[in-house]
């Protein structure tokens, strides 16, 4: 591991949520003190602050001055507001944030910049953080180099990336997560409905997910839609009458499977 | 493992696709001797053939009539057609299907059943086969019990279902599967066309899989739709303006995620 940057030794964390919890962590394993954490609900403001041994508050105007970094986790619509409300000019302060530009801190700060973790967090849930793609950004030379050392000493992999391909990225990552996560909780409905046990699609969903890894995706789809299975794809949606949502989404998904992948 | 039953020595294999490459090999590696291969593709047929060390033919008519049983694993949509032109009455047939209920053999043949395996399958990617489910149906106990045995050489994980519920898995597997695959394709894409390397999506595609191995799929749900942040919704959607079904799809999703997790 690099060393890291001299001049970052103490951070405070504002937000208390997944990425604040897991970030928090891994900084305070690699030597970073977390001397503070401010959030907005109490409970997970104290959680956090008693996981990382720090003191907190849940009073924005009782933030400490005298942190190396400010690392702003805060739920994507709320940084604007914590930017706004903060009096730190020549601090150097970060966001977490993969769909806020670096031009949010415009005019509020002198020293900012961009520290994207690129994976999905869930408290208590162990991440090997050495595998997590960071993308960053600064507002000088500098800034970025300061970050580069940071995020290089939690991570392997730190790239550098500008506002609108870090947007691009979130969006990749939506489609590749939250959704593929919410494809898991239909699937797990339908079975539940049927009082069928949900670990029965574990081999699936694992191998699905391993194939993806060394394999064009493209590649890899399997199923009634690619293989346009009209009877099947009937059937299915007979099945789904009642559950419009489900209905749709089958519905849509497989149409647009059949207009990408059928007449490739 | 336990033994095989005495009676299922030799097996015919209708079907050169995935699902017949595998689960040829994973029968032949448990000493049932796949005696023929039938196929529509003669180069399909042939490879699969050559790979399984036996006879192939691409003409119905020249089936052999002496195997212990046949495996129908064509396309879905083929398979009433295959039934309906073998004339093997006597026989001990299955089919592999998710979506065909059992009473497609009824008045072609005295002996079937149903062996479906819930996985995907890509030739030339190797499967553990002990961990697929399969779930077996029957037209007596029997012949029930002639599959069980077979299935059991083969998988730790063999369940009887009746139609109607092999149905259902087969729709919790399209989301599970072709779906989320599809979901990973799409994050590619955006990818792609950015000039971002996919690979960096490798370790959020793996934690999101693993995640839904540990916890109930609802409660590891993270992204924009959850959390409520409209910006970052209005803000992708603007992106995706000019990709119709990338945009549908990033709407529904969105939509449905909050109808269902956010009340919840």
């Amino acid at each position: 591991m690099p060393e890291l940057p001299k001049n970052i030794k103490t951070a405070i964390i504002i937000g208390a949520g997944n990425v604040a919890w897991h970030l928090g962590n891994a900084l305070q394993r690699r030597d970073i003190k977390i001397i503070q954490v401010i959030g907005r609900s109490l409970n997970s403001t104290q959680s956090l602050a008693v996981e990382l041994n720090t003191e907190f508050t849940v009073d924005l105007n009782q933030i400490r001055k005298d942190a190396d970094i400010y690392i702003v986790s805060v739920t994507d619509d709320a940084i604007t507001d914590v930017i706004q409300n903060l009096n730190l000019p020549d601090s150097l302060i970060v966001h977490t944030s993969g769909s806020t530009p670096l031009s949010v801190f415009d005019g509020y700060f002198k020293n900012y910049g961009v520290l994207y973790p690129l994976q999905t967090f869930t408290k208590n849930r162990s991440i090997d953080f050495s595998l997590v793609p960071f993308f960053i950004e600064a507002n000088s030379d500098k800034n970025l180099e300061k970050i580069y050392l940071l995020a290089k000493g939690i991570s392997d992999r730190v790239v550098t990336a500008d506002s609108a391909t870090r947007l691009k990225l979130h969006i990749a990552a939506v489609f590749a997560c939250n959704f593929t996560n919410y494809m898991y909780c239909l699937a797990e409905d339908i079975l539940k409905k049927n009082n069928i046990d949900y670990s029965l699609l574990h081999p699936l969903i694992l191998e699905t997910a391993l194939k993806a890894l060394d394999m064009k995706p493209a590649l890899a789809q399997t199923g009634p839609a690619v293989r346009k299975n009209r009877n099947v794809i009937k059937k299915h949606l007979e099945i789904l009458e009642n559950e419009p949502y489900l209905k749709k989404i089958y519905a849509l998904l497989t149409e647009s499977i059949q207009h990408k992948l059928v007449n490739e």
